[in-house]
């Protein structure tokens, strides 16, 4: 019953960000990229650039041409000033747009959308360059951001297998968030359903099984509930989900009906916030494993 | 109005790599990986293994399951005594199956789809590794087939700038062919219209441009029309293309009307068979580069 703003969670993480911030003693320099004319889009760079420097971060947000942003990005992968980098998705909004984000050198992923990064969290390597167990491996911030999340509302345990007795339901398998979100959840030891439009996939300690699951099997088994489906007919009903059960959206659209709200145990209705402030994290981990 | 068949140019080129191979005086090992139990997508693979094999090439294929084939692929990249490595997709066919491309090591990606080799293609870099001037860069297989059957044919020209006063007209821009093809028959000094489902690009010397032209006007301007559309109801009609133009299709799709054939100087209906080749060739290549 109760509906979570992240909002309110990030702001505690934001006060610890601006300390860690400030301790650092170093000028700490974001490039953000958005190549859209799109206004809602430009607000919301805008929004985060006044997150970030709030926080002691220098923001520098720059509205590129899309074809000039594989340029941008190079530069800004070999310019020393630059610590971390941001690009505002979609660009192309097809395998381009993979490709770009492909192009954020590992060391200034900040929204560790990468391959070098979610290749290390498939293969549960914790550390950020095989050899020293001082430098930690980034997540990518959108998992991050709902696993945090789930913690500060007390649904995450703790110990090695904090969830080992939940299930939970994925809607969303993309290689940025779906997949290592269910491969992170699963090896913190739940069962998690993972649904995409090829259907459902089982993963149990990290690792892939096939399953012939249904939606509302899955949904009936469900502890937890997650969706990113960016699409609007998308809807999960209040009469598939138990009262007991917690449930996040992280997608723009609203994939749970209204009603959802009402009868579930927690309700988070996005995740935004915190991922602003897990890739502020983020960009502190990699200043102090790769330009301290 | 001849309607040229690829198996014929591949066969000349097929002579030639089986002597390569003989001349190499060394084995040569690809592992096929095919996680389909679609009986036609079987025969595909096993008529490849035939062609490999009858080159000269030991050609290892396994069926596995889809959840196995990041293990195998890593095993694959470990394995000293594989020098090469083909994967059959779709497998997820979803995002996951870039995320399976990129694991494939550059040194034994003999499709040369993995972001290391299209990197390369779209930064004009020829060698492989940018200090032996004798190691050249891996091309992806289909675009070096299609380049190479218009060579064959007598549409390419030769020089510096072999296409330079052609326009071209191409219905794809994946990361793994439609944009790779775009890029290098530009810095071949072709003017590229590349459409996708979110419209035109231009291309001149490598590097993209907006452009606002539209699907009629390209092609009534292009001496070669390229398609690779994977959607049935995508259809280049006769009235569409000038009498003098150059169609392939390299989709599985027919992209043109049958009438087509009938008014076109040339028409190549598929590219597959001159692919396999070029894979070959590739495969010769990162021999040569990596593993002798």
């Amino acid at each position: 019953m109760p509906v979570i703003d992240p909002a309110e969670i990030a702001e505690q993480y934001l006060k610890e960000l601006k300390d860690s911030v400030s301790a650092l003693n170093q000028e700490l320099h974001v490039a953000g990229f958005i190549a859209s004319e799109d206004k809602p889009s430009i607000a919301y760079a805008n929004a985060t650039k006044r997150v970030f420097d709030d926080a002691g971060f220098h923001y520098h947000l720059r509205q590129v041409q899309r074809l000039e942003l594989e340029k941008e990005i190079l530069a800004a992968n070999e310019n020393p000033d630059v610590h971390g980098i941001f690009v505002y998705f979609p660009v192309f909004a097809n395998q381009e747009d993979d490709y770009l984000r492909n192009l954020v050198h590992y060391t200034k992923d900040i929204e560790a959308g990468s391959l070098y990064w979610t290749r290390k969290l498939t293969a549960n390597d914790r550390l950020a360059n095989g050899e020293d167990s001082n430098k930690k491996a980034l997540i990518p911030c959108t998992p991050l951001a709902i696993v945090k999340i789930l913690d500060d509302i007390g649904e995450y345990g703790s110990g090695e297998r904090p969830i080992n007795d939940k299930t939970v339901t994925i809607f969303n398998r993309s290689e940025v968030i779906g997949r290592p979100l269910a491969v992170m959840m699963s090896n913190d030891g739940a069962r998690i359903y993972s649904f995409d439009e090829n259907g459902p996939l089982m993963f149990r300690d990290g690792q892939p099984e096939e399953t012939s699951v249904t939606r509302s099997e899955a949904l009936a088994q469900s502890n937890i509930v997650i969706t990113g489906v960016p699409d609007k007919s998308f809807c999960i009903t209040a009469n598939e989900v138990n009262e007991d059960t917690v449930c996040v959206n992280f997608s723009s659209e609203k994939n749970f009906e209204e009603a959802v709200a009402q009868k579930v145990r927690v309700f988070v209705p996005r995740v935004g916030p915190m991922t602003v402030a897990m890739c502020m994290r983020n960009t502190i981990r990699l200043f102090r494993n790769f330009h301290q």
